[in-house]
């Protein structure tokens, strides 16, 4: 048995009972499923985790791939980790039956692939990878080029990369400066160096697709001239085989702290003969289409980090439980025997930050996968709108809150398990070292602030949050009364949040770069304002359970409750600092010169 | 060039323009010294971390010690490390010139050694072990012990260790299972397992000793039956040769996140024969004994941390200064050309809270070293009393409060890096994996918080907290008209740390464990506040600098006003929350059943 990544129980309160999720059955996209279908794909993700990912997490670490004569060799557990994902469906999981999907809903299929992720995210970011890019030739490809790349891919035979970054970019994409040029036959020829690309080269499949973002000759500067191209390791005949290597050349791999997994490549395009690609949709229109897939992949980082949040709680849980040592405050019997370390408060303390983080991170990543769902299927085009508005407002908080909110949560499960939380001989250090990337990559937590700030906030004239602070004052009308000292204070934090959005917004005006000095702080302020009013719904839902009496499940929805308090005692009181910050428009950080360091 | 670890300047200015650590040469202990000697001392540490530290803080952590044939193998350039510091008599810095020491201040001796540890901690701890082991040994042996054991370990011949950690035991000392029978010959036979001995067997010395806890057979229970042991790894002569081996065991290393380069034993002591060990001082005073190395080396836990935090703020600033990326808001021009990072204000945000904690944490070692002096050398006892009191409470906020902040510094280090932050390629995200200990070792920052709260608030009728308040209040009168916000924020401030002192205290009286139960709360709300005052001290000096005029100082000083600003506008106040969850005697961590989990 690998060490487990989600508890079911709690996927199945927030999939059916927060999230009504088997009401998805009624579309009729999703006709053809049932709850008991959506659970055996959970069960068979789980199953998945547990045998083939979970089984080499470690060694997949200690032994990362290296480079032996020009070509990435890894453990042979990756490939088999690969396949098994794919041969299960899950590359194409949300895709249509008819080319081969299981047409799941987003709802599933984003609690099926969190075990994937906690178990092994460097293996499983070969399929992410894959799947990501295939999702951007099905959305925007021509047929020939979906009869061609997708069956490979979604059988895990292709393999997917998105090459975006440069040496000289790094988040701004548009300083991007490899180039396309138009040949003769109607194919680009692509040359440029891309830097960071994950899963860039290996053995693990018979081609790889880069999906590379250039600028085709004597397209505008900036981020208007950025087209997307499929430039594949192996060029494709047009029977879809693969034949001679297409000059895309493993210049180096980078040695990272964690996620060690994965191939980190640095790639040349043409550096040695012609390299082919081949443009997808319209010229000068890539940015958009990557940034399609890109809203998409930064909800998945989100994931990643619930999920390795989720892990280390449950671990150091059970550490917490078993482990024995020192007494409790005024006992001073030494021959008493030692307690168990859940005993102290601090431990529990501990716990419930994990507890906190990472479960509120599950139901935002549930949230989020669900309006993914509506803004695709939901029954009227106000749904759909709303559900995109409210997607476009908590996808940069889906990308940045769980990274750090389940990073401090790894981080107290290190400090749970002391000296052994430190060695690598036990589970969680990994975890501290594999999470720390989701801070940084799909755009840092950083970049998220200013997009939440400087363009999610304002767009539409403030339609996103509008919608968003409409939900979250729902969620106070539907607290039952055992609650109501949770839903006066989660009423006063979304008057706060509004109050500071509304002076923020306002500085910005006036000033847009002093104005967006602290978006990190709005960021945080936002964060734990919607992680409150998650927490709020969790426990309005588990306080009505007890009401009826729960039975077994009574300790289970007791946690919810207690966890909801802790959140609205230790967390949600730092929006307040977060909140005096933006309002007095501090300009300590952008005042400061650069020679004053 | 290693990377650069500390800021001569900063040193400079903390040690003779804050602290007035050239006043120490008017005591008689000191008085052959002068700020010259100081700086030269400096120098010569700061070199050798340079030549012979820095160079192999990579190596040593990708080619960690590993067991051969049963003996520990490492690089050399460890054992040349371990010598240099030897060689230029830092093992013995401290102690008396007639037994070979250098008779320095700690003052003096805690920023040069901070250059060690910023420049590879895991070699450093070898001779810092040594140091510690022979502290002990001065303070408590016997004549003869100090003339055998003293010289070698000075001149790195022998080295130490602390032995104190137990499988079963942990944290919770007073669970010691180490067996110490009296033989006919006076010296004990030691039999027990001790765990996580850092330094615990290697080949970089002719003999280790080790110091070790151990109870003498009929013993009382619990922590008034611990003795103080020296056990050699070989048997040693009545001359100080070494001999036969004393059946000490090597029955493991453990593989740690980081800090890699130092060996994490498990021993076993008398499993296979005869394992002799001598008593130091009297029976069943092991305890106390060793808590007065511990305090020191708490101390230098906080003093690791400052300096790798220290480090990576240095890589950070000058990575910020010259990679170039992305445009300032409003700028809508692609043609022109990217501006370096640190014109992004969210990058000087991270920047000014590395700083702050760095520079803060730097105040904090030397204010405690210079503790260390007075209660050792200060005029009056009650300069002395005073002196002890303030180390009693500045301890164990020395301790966690550099390893917390300055691990939230290292990973704003490795944000404003970005990708290259998370590369091993790069340097910083070794020191999140090193400094990460930090937290851990020598007490868990819980525990910590646990004596800050429990203990040393309440001792002595509360003199210790006292003192602090009384001294921090001085700072008040003390600041500068241009300052007098801050000076009031600040006045503002120990009268919130007061109250919540009083009314935790009172409510820890009435239910010790539910008043201890928030003691994390209460360490971060006290270390906030000390470093607030650290910071006011060092703007007041530096304005009352800028007043005069400071040419080319005068980015220095600025710098320092500002950072002291970003201090109270952006961690200062997330006192407020933490003051009012003890003011409520918050329970929700202690009342969370082990169940609901």
């Amino acid at each position: 048995m690998s060490d487990p990544v989600l508890s079911p129980r709690d996927v199945a309160f927030q999939l059916y009972e927060v999230l009504d999720t088997e009401s998805l059955t009624q579309r009729p996209r999703f006709a053809e499923h049932s709850r008991e279908m959506f659970d055996a794909v959970l069960d068979t993700a789980r199953g998945i985790a547990d045998t083939h990912l979970g089984n080499h997490r470690k060694k997949n670490d200690a032994e990362e791939p290296r480079v032996v004569d020009g070509k990435v060799v890894m453990i042979p557990e990756v490939k088999a980790g690969l396949m098994a994902i794919a041969d299960a469906g899950f590359i194409s999981s949300g895709h249509d039956a008819d080319i081969g999907g299981m047409q799941l809903p987003h709802s599933v299929t984003g609690a099926a692939l969190a075990y994937f992720d906690g178990a092994n995210c460097a293996t499983t970011s070969y399929a992410g990878l894959t799947a990501g890019a295939a999702n951007l030739i099905e959305a925007f490809g021509t047929q020939h080029q979906k009869d061609i790349f997708l069956p490979p891919m979604f059988a895990g035979r292709f393999t997917g990369t998105m090459a975006l970054t440069e040496p000289d970019a790094g988040s701004s994409l548009s300083d991007i400066r490899t180039m396309a040029t138009l040949a003769e036959s109607g194919v680009y020829h692509i040359t440029g160096t891309k830097i960071w690309i994950s899963g860039g080269d290996h053995e693990l499949s018979e081609n790889i697709v880069h999906m590379v973002l250039a600028r085709i000759k004597g397209a505008p500067e900036g981020t208007k001239g950025i087209s997307l191209f499929i430039v594949t390791k192996k060029r494709v005949g047009l029977d879809g085989s693969s034949g001679e290597l297409n000059n895309v050349t493993l210049a180096g791999i980078i040695h990272k702290m964690g996620w060690r997994g994965t191939t980190s490549a640095l790639l040349n395009f043409g550096e040695h003969g012609t390299c082919v690609g081949y443009l997808v949709g319209e010229p000068n229109k890539g940015l958009s289409y990557m940034f399609q897939m890109m809203n998409d992949a930064r909800i998945a980082v989100g994931r990643s980090a619930m999920a390795m949040g989720y892990a280390a709680y449950l671990y150091s849980l059970d550490y917490a439980k078993t482990r024995r040592q020192g007494r409790i405050p005024g006992e001073k019997d030494p021959l008493r025997p030692p307690v168990t370390i859940i005993e102290h408060a601090d431990v529990r303390r501990m716990l419930l930050q994990q507890k906190a983080a990472c479960e509120g991170s599950l139901n935002l990543i549930l949230v989020c996968a669900r309006l993914m769902d509506d803004e695709a299927t939901g029954a009227t085009e106000d749904d759909r709108t709303r559900a995109r508005l409210l997607l476009e407002m908590l996808t940069p908080i889906a990308k940045a809150w769980p990274s750090t909110s389940c990073q401090e949560g790894i981080s107290n499960a290190v400090q749970v398990l002391g000296g052994y939380g430190y060695a690598r001989e036990y589970s969680v250090e990994q975890y501290y070292r594999d999470n720390r990337l989701n801070q940084i990559h799909e755009g840092t937590n950083g970049i998220q602030a200013l997009d939440l700030l400087g363009r999610k906030v304002t767009q539409e004239k403030g339609a996103a949050f509008t919608a968003l602070a409409a939900l979250m004052s729902a969620a106070v009308v539907d607290t039952p009364p055992e609650l109501a000292a949770l839903g006066e204070a989660f009423d006063a934090a979304i008057a706060r949040l509004s109050a500071t959005t509304r002076s923020i917004v306002g500085a910005m005006m006036k000033d847009p770069a002093r104005g967006l000095a602290n978006a990190t702080a709005y960021l945080d302020l936002t964060s734990r304002t919607v992680y409150a009013w998650l927490w709020l719904r969790q426990a309005s839902v588990a306080q009505r359970a007890l009401a009826k009496g729960a039975g077994p499940d009574t300790a289970f929805y007791q946690g919810k409750v207690q966890t909801a308090r802790y959140y609205f005692a230790h967390e949600l009181p730092k929006t307040i600092a977060d909140a005096a910050l933006l309002d007095g428009v501090d300009t300590t950080a952008f005042d400061m010169a650069h020679d004053w360091f």
